[in-house]
């Protein structure tokens, strides 16, 4: 067993390079973590200038090596960087790299730092971003369905409970629903935004270090509210990245609730929206067909988000501080949930601002199964001063009688009404009308379009 | 099969009973929402207030409700209160209490209100509850922690990466390490429950209501900074409780990490730690065992609390505004997360408080493995000027010298040093203690003690 | 801090009872594992018969231990067990109460045995009991579909890609794909129970013993199919717990999608089906209204029971073996999702069983949107010899032609069909209704009736 | 909002390409579901076969067909294949080329079939494929495991619980338990493909079809064991990617059980085992370190694969049938998860069969803690015939008397023994050792060297 060659042999199909390929493959992050290179080469030259400052190395090499280290980053942005596969992480990479361009010097930069505190700054820069990106492209979302909401801010649509029509709403009010959602998902990323912006820079490996850096200095240059309190923390955090992933499911679950009344209201059945082609896809042989794709692919999101978020989760559980190799396995989860989140946020925007209501399709759906029971229930209670159980049973005795002679409420007679309720009027009809029921709930956060509309107005200012 | 004797027979078993009997054990909720019974009764004596003074319903009425409500409410703590399964839920067993101790006015209660708001504004104020809960029981796992750190600021132990040890850090370090987690968990109760602080109550069944309420008044009465602005949003949101729990999972994982090294600590091998026999089990057989059962258990929490996450977050997935009955899950989840959250602190913060370091063992550890060797090549760049890359090689070869000659790096004679690097002289000696090494870590947020007792003076004074 | 009544002073709240309260909450399991009464004393009334028939202990004594025993069951059957929450769990509560009942002899049952296996043996017994109580409940489930398709065979609905229409099938190939999906189920529990069939019994504490076991018998005794053959892995293991809720994970989620569908086909929009009272809720004041409640419901319980998969694959991760308390938390995760899985199983045989499809309105929403367009295509390459590609544009150009015209298929004329392609008959009318459309369809597995009829056949003869 | 300038202006950064760039970046899969190439290609050869077989085409189309097939693998095989994003997925391109290769017999292959049946015969193969691959993978890894079983068969450690020492156990017992959990993930596996292996194809598009298509023989054509039985359920499907799913992660649960156990055995408290350089990493500062990176790595897989387990199901819930573009997400995360399992599998082969135990640390750990007490027990019940309770009492009476006397249970004298109990012989010292402990557990399945070495011939003539 413990000959080599035998346990090689071991390992068969594409691990047929043996012991070093799986290594390699299981221990570099390379091919993922270069995307922290921007934020890399960011703290890299913050504690170099940092360095120099305090004396700690001279400002000719700080110089030098921040002029290479912006050399390396347009050498990666241009595609012309010489990646190094054996050279295992993004850190390593830049580090060989620098002391090929600016030679000795390249070797001072590590004073009084290490991969730990570096990489924990690199992806705390990268997550900080993204909640960045986030916010901005939450902000387009909540506008796109702020133009939904002006557009349709008095198209009547049935309010379902259980998928079943249950009042009169406006398509405005159902808009603006959704503004209220994806303005708190904005909160919750600000909030995390607030929480991790603190620099790990200046932890060293673990202990902190004896050098006299100024971590106050990289912070404020790394645009950190202030450095960490505790350098085991620092290097052994990672609830940052499950705070950023958490708001990022929030949010995913909001998009599908949203997606999932895309793809029922694009049914034939439903027809209460008619999407756009760009978001959709048609067949060759039935080219009336849209398929709501996009809404679809949007509604799945929160699984693959959700699942990043799970993964990370069960990665950190029972973790001993400070730093465990573990954590590598942190960005692609982090990595893949971003993408996916601002797709689906750029996608989502897309559908809802090229989306058509239909709202003589809305009007008439409304109206179906005596949806503006409760108005009548309600002029009860106001008109005749029932008490509300009392008029709710009155209330159910009128829907049963117009379900039994196939009519809606509006067309019982008033015979007919009062023989259920003496005291009741001709004054009842006004609240029956869909239109009538809407312009009616003025309670504040109510549907009424005047509500809406003064809504829709507090949001564009906020926003602006 | 429209048979109703062959399709009851199909069931069997423990639905002998037939369907109504399922029906009821799937659909009623009040074998678990009476835990929002006071919640409940808030909610409806500041609605009945606001009804009245709105002009909605009479003083009289208003006072019957109130104290009849009150009347019920001291059933339920006095466990008098009739509960019958057949009313479903909290809602109509308090409704139907009160309307046999107050008679008609009851029926007027349930003006301008549903129970759609009714369970939104009951459950939003119990996860309200949990948040505070959770606060005060952070700061006191934080103070427990701090009191290890005081007793504990300048006992040397390692710092460990890949559970290898590292670096010396003190005993004090360590646990203010874990002050700085849970002081962020109490901070992201506190961002949720600010966000949460919304009164939903007014929106009535999903559309608001044409009854001129205030809803201004009744979410002032409950605390709640103002009236949430969307109805429809109002009785669908859930992302609150997701929010709690996002919340209370982190925080879980940062008490299994630190129950993670309490059992290795209280190994045989490791014997870092002696926890009290409160927190351990024994056997009755091997008297001097002390199995860390509450710190396994404390570990497995995790699994519990983000397991309600996960539950309730797939159960959000994709459901269309704006009630749906999938929604009553929610309870149970929360109820069960937020149980094991409060018994974790409360078993967390009691291990703690009466576990006892071993500041001997500490110390030996922490001067295995060579563990000053940074020590050695920062004062190679800091006082010789050397790169630190050069340092690191030239510490590298030392410590393999050590290593073969047997020895730690202190016992390498100045001679042997030197072979290495000429310029070393004996000042190299004073940086290779473990007590020298961490007190010269002076670097802000480093583990020296001055900077552990600058730390717990910071936080005593946060804290009162 | 060491101070007993000032760290007592620190939980406060409902743990003012102080740390022994915490303890004995988070520690007991008493409050859950009473579940396994049964369980418990069937596997210590085989492990007491084994050891006289080994000659460990002495026919009379195992005589007295299995009668009270037996006496000790009928007690907790009948309620009359005095429960014991200070003796933590059901194992020590049996145990202490046989003493009582039979004297000395029951301090010999616990020889050659450990609480380790002991509770491997009850939880295992208990889990495969539940892989017996599904398989019964899908058996009833699945018969349900059948009633549903033997009605239907040749009912017309729409067969859906993207909830949008896009090909005629049948209602009876509809509630057939549902038998397969729960079938493979059944047959998943199937594969769960044999690999778990194993008796942990004779395990002990974790090594074996020295005591001559016969494990053979105690495994036969208690219905497995062998000892297993690793103490270690006897005690240590959870993986059959997890195959249990993964198996119920899936199963759960097929229940969600027939969920769905049912609360979709209910809508107001869809009207494809007609659920039945009994599994619906209506409202007070829409008494027509009729909520899928019990669907909605289902439809949740794929997070409860995944929640719980959830849990307990993170409790597991990392476990060194053999037992830690960790897995403690495995109990009530599976009760729960059992629970609910049996729930979720027999509401839905119920729904299923009691629902009324919609004959007209189903074959009304199958005709719409061009759904035989494939029917065309199929018949140009059948009788025309088009490759299928150019079949597929042609039919494509008769589809917008149809659109344009604001008719259907069939309603195009022969002259227009022919200026789009000359080569087409009157032949072609044939295949253009949905009745011809699904009788068509007979390739194996296809949606034609008389496939359907063949299906249910070969299923009533698999199942009786 | 209809103007597409002004929507275009609102996506800005990454998507300023517009709602085009984000459609495609949304919809497309040919980024991933290249990976199903050869399945591709392998299901469409077969059809073409047989729908020659069938007289539907012409032997020489189909000849030309599957000729053509076999240049575009090459040519994937070969990369040199010219992929084009536009054409979507795997489907389109595959097909697409082989018309510019073959012209006119290309538009046929598509007869009777549809991407619906055809992404699912791909998708299944893909999944068997790497059922069969975990087999393999699991093989390798239970022969190592095997292979350091023999090599410390008789190798006495401690065995534990809640990480404290309980009893003496053997290496080769110890490697043996992961032995039977990785054989039972084996099964798990073998179970899963057996479930899935039925052939889709020919389910065309989700109804069947007219043409007269023989699925029985596309089906052994392809190594599946039959077609599958409903048309519906063959495109809706997914459990099976589930199951998989499921099994991997119950494996990496195991995985990361082993994982943890290496990296505390490897750590310096413990020193149970050396791990090799290979599959540690080092430190140039402090060359004799090693840490156990990819052990972390692999203790990490279990949150990577379960976290694809979770977004699946997430996914999958409550979709109704057949198909929905939300089940496009599937394919990544199990390639993901997949990818991991094998990497993690073929890791972990390499370093089990690598590392080497330390004997002498492991013997002198096993005799620590008075791990020979529950020997000592068993001895007083055997050989004095005592109670099972009163012997346990005994031996805590005689463990605490060597505790206060600091010495181990074999250095007490018999005259102390017997001032405990009277009964006790000098016989009672030959059980006090841990070999002669571990000798004597020959209970079925238990740790004697005996029992290992016939489980490791037990498991070679299975193996072989």
């Amino acid at each position: 067993m413990s000959d080599k060659s035998s346990s090689n042999a071991m390992w068969g199909g594409r691990f047929a390079a043996g012991p070093d390929a799986i290594m390699e493959a299981i221990n570099a992050s390379i091919g993922f973590d270069r995307r922290l290179a921007k934020q890399d080469i960011d703290g890299s030259r913050a504690h170099a200038a940092m360095l120099a400052a305090q004396g700690i190395i001279t400002d000719s090499d700080a110089n030098a090596i921040r002029e290479g280290l912006l050399t390396v980053l347009s050498e990666i942005e241009s595609d012309t960087f010489p990646w190094r596969v054996e050279l295992e992480d993004i850190h390593m990479n830049v580090e060989a790299r620098l002391k090929e361009i600016v030679g000795e010097p390249a070797g001072r930069l590590h004073t009084g730092r290490s991969r730990n505190d570096q990489v924990a700054v690199d992806f705390r820069l990268w997550v900080r971003d993204q909640c960045d990106a986030a916010d901005g492209a939450l902000k387009a979302l909540i506008e796109a369905l702020i133009g939904q909401a002006e557009e349709g801010a008095d198209w009547v649509m049935p309010g379902f409970t259980h998928l079943q029509v249950a009042q009169p709403v406006t398509w405005g009010h159902h808009m603006m629903a959704y503004v209220e959602m994806f303005a708190r998902d904005r909160a919750r990323f600000a909030d995390a935004r607030a929480r991790m912006n603190e620099s790990p820079l200046g932890a060293a490996a673990l202990a902190g270090t004896s050098f006299p850096l100024d971590r106050q200095m990289t912070a404020e240059a790394l645009g950190f509210d202030r450095p960490t309190a505790n350098s085991l923390d620092a290097v052994a955090a990672r609830d940052f990245a499950l705070e950023y992933l958490g708001a990022a499911s929030i949010c995913a679950m909001h998009l599908s609730r949203l997606a999932e009344e895309l793809v029922i209201w694009s049914s034939a059945q439903f027809r209460f929206v008619a999407m756009s082609d760009r978001w959709s896809t048609g067949s060759s042989i039935m080219p009336q067909k849209r398929n709501p794709d996009a809404a679809e692919l949007l509604r799945a999101k929160i699984g693959r988000i959700f699942g990043a978020n799970v993964a990370l989760m069960t990665i950190m559980k029972g973790l001993p501080l400070t730093y465990s190799k573990d954590m590598q396995e942190d960005k692609e989860q982090t990595f893949d949930a971003a993408d996916s989140l601002m797709l689906g946020l750029a996608a989502m925007t897309g559908m809802v601002a090229d989306m058509k209501g239909r709202p003589d399709d809305l009007r008439v759906a409304a109206a179906m199964g005596f949806s503006t029971a409760t108005d009548l229930a309600d002029w009860l209670v106001r008109e005749l001063g029932l008490p509300f159980r009392d008029a709710h049973h009155i209330t159910g005795a009128l829907v049963s009688m117009a379900e039994e002679n196939g009519c809606d409420l509006p067309e019982l007679s008033l015979d007919q009404m009062q023989s259920v309720h003496a005291g009741i009027t001709t004054a009842i009809f006004d609240v029956l009308g869909v239109d009538n029921s809407v312009a009616s709930r003025t309670s504040y956060g109510g549907t009424a379009p005047v509500n809406v509309r003064a809504q829709i107005a507090r949001w564009k200012k906020d926003l602006s």
